[in-house]
């Protein structure tokens, strides 16, 4: 009898952005003649850049050609891209790398999401509170928790509640963990971690031989030059952390899919005799076993985004997208809203009415406003009070959000 | 402590076909004139078709403009895609699917990979010998298996030799199995099932309780059109298989990723406790959760092979290739070669000569002939004493292959 993975049972009800496509699809189905603006699922609005759009004109020219088409590429990505990648996102920041210790994939969630695999199951995670939710369904579905609770935290993960109360900044775990999730510049709160905080947490991983997933996709948005945008900006951090990066937010590839892992050759694991062993050889295996590389026009366009041309480009297009961010911080300030992040994240976190549920606020929001964001609590039990407005829109749709936010 | 996923550590040393690229690239270095044929890794070689090529540029432009720029689509793919995949593919067929039954993805490795990652992992799996290495590799890291042996067997798993013996049909397994991995066409011995073989393995899954993965990304080499495409063709498959198909192969699509899979909403899988529990939601889940879907222009591509231009393109691209496959067979035969498959499939299965071990023929293939194919024992200790060939080259190239392995 071919029996279920009960794990997956475990879970709840639905992935948090289906959810909200669900309820936005409902409303609009009974509103049709509503303006709906969406400021919820973090999904980019401004096209390619032309730089990119080029590079894939060529790259589908190039399939089209006997002599220059491309069929199975390396599992790991192409040469030129892993080299663009160390060469322009790391060595400027004093992190050397070598192209074996890239993975380029075509995606982040993927990543993020397949990582734990190759770890045993009994190890303990600990997540910040609140939490991008594929790190932890991810490890529900590998058996890694128990059942989930009535707050909508599961048994066995240890949660770190990042708050306004502490700044947003999670507390060193009392309990031993074994996998630390973080992600910088923050999803959902926009907060960012100092080299000092970053620090403390490769000190910890070092002490306890745990090893540190860090989530570093928003990077692109930092603009306080003090703010590491690799995690490798600290010292030892190649021993015990391994870093996601992705090309859909920096350059738009939501739909195009492009993204990378760094997993440094010197990060170790342990068997359960306590011998060490290579992660990187590992999950290579596990890379070249289940994925097939990411569509080289994907990646073709993802090494134009570091020309001189793509550089600037893109360079404009999150600037404007970080002018929607400042445009949302000011609105809701003046509205009397409490509201973090939105400077180093294309993420404004807010903190509802008092005695308004994040929930409650989304459905108010998409009902009276006709405006989308994210509620708090999809991302955790600490989330709960706090509501995500992400800056991925049209300038003039933001500023149309804003004003009907006013009129509430 | 971070303990690594001990069964890992069970793996052969390498994936197969990176060990054929290493021996490649390490002979190809030491003989820097060889004009090496490769017959081996099943890569296509003909550029994408005109069809494909358009839609493709298309679908790029449309990346490029604000008003129809595509961000996050579907995880499960575009419906677009989904109905074309339906109307062309099934329901000619007689087979009748809803779009939520397919899952598009960015490659059938990654399915066939990951499929099993929803099912407990005390289930015992069967696979033909020889198999695509995928479906092994995967459940050794999913710990469904012991150790691996001197023969590469790995201990739980049923295997059913496929050799000459039996005419390539494997036998019902004698001990009970849950999922059973079927490939048809088959690789490596691009051996077909009929109706009646496969409605035996249907039977034998709805008796058994068992889950049937079938992989089918071969199915547009069929020439013979008594053979089922599908195994939806057989009554109450439904109930009992999952289907991979893939576009790698049928349109060239090795590097530019796109592929689906069928889940069909009758198919149950069980608790423990024998409850029933729809295995299309808990795919859903896991879809949705680990994977952002496929790049949009990918997907744009793939509907093209499905326009009365694509469709007619593809197919002269296909006959290509089964004309390679049958001038392979005619050459070997003539040669004093026992040669298998290479008529509904494109690839042909030889018989090394007697007493020569299949990384042995390798070996000497590519040393004396240049030629490089991939040994039979590669994908499994039955495969050993045979050898594959692949169709996709370019005709030249191919003929020029027979003719050193001739001069041999």
């Amino acid at each position: 009898m071919i029996t279920i993975n009960e794990n997956f049972l475990k879970l709840r009800a639905g992935y948090l952005f289906p959810e909200i496509g669900r309820r936005v699809r409902k409303f609009a189905e009974a509103n049709p003649s509503a303006k709906i603006i969406k400021l919820g699922i973090g999904d980019v609005t401004e096209p390619l850049a032309p730089a990119i759009v080029e590079a894939m004109h060529k790259a589908v020219d190039e399939m089209a050609v006997d002599k220059s088409f491309r069929g199975y590429g390396p599992e790991q990505g192409y040469e030129f891209l892993r080299r663009a990648v160390i060469e322009n996102d790391f060595a400027p920041r004093g992190v050397k790398l070598e192209p074996d210790e890239i993975f380029i994939s075509d995606g982040s969630k993927c990543d993020t999401g397949n990582f734990q695999e190759i770890f045993a199951a009994d190890n303990v995670i600990a997540v910040t509170d609140p939490v991008y939710p594929v790190y932890v369904d991810t490890n529900v579905m590998a058996g890694r928790t128990g059942d989930g609770g009535q707050d909508g935290r599961y048994g066995g993960i240890v949660y770190m509640p990042c708050t306004a109360d502490n700044d947003f900044v999670p507390e060193l775990p009392a309990e031993h963990v074994d996998m630390i999730y973080l992600c910088y510049p923050n999803n959902p709160t926009g907060a960012v971690a100092t080299k000092q905080q970053l620090a403390k947490w490769v000190e910890y991983a070092a002490q306890n031989k745990a090893i540190i997933l860090f989530d570093a996709a928003y990077e692109a948005f930092i603009s306080d030059d003090t703010i590491p945008h690799s995690i490798y900006e600290v010292e030892g951090a190649k021993d015990v952390a391994v870093e996601f990066r992705s090309f859909s937010k920096t350059a738009g590839f939501t739909g195009v899919r492009c993204a990378l892992t760094v997993v440094p050759k010197a990060l170790k694991a342990y068997t359960r005799g306590g011998k060490a062993v290579e992660v990187n050889p590992i999950w290579n295996r596990r890379h070249a076993t289940k994925f097939n590389g990411a569509s080289y026009i994907s990646q073709a366009g993802a090494a134009a985004v570091y020309s001189d041309k793509g550089r600037q480009q893109i360079r404009s297009i999150i600037e404007l997208y970080m002018s929607n961010a400042a445009m949302i911080r000011r609105s809701l300030s003046d509205l009397g809203y409490s509201v973090y992040g939105g400077v180093d994240a294309p993420y404004v976190w807010l903190k509802t009415p008092q005695g308004v549920k994040s929930w409650e606020f989304f459905d108010t929001l998409l009902e009276k406003a006709n405006v989308v964001g994210t509620p708090g609590a999809g991302f955790g039990a600490a989330g709960e009070g706090y509501f995500r407005l992400s800056a991925f829109n049209y300038p003039a749709s933001v500023r149309e959000a804003m004003d009907r936010m006013a009129k509430l």
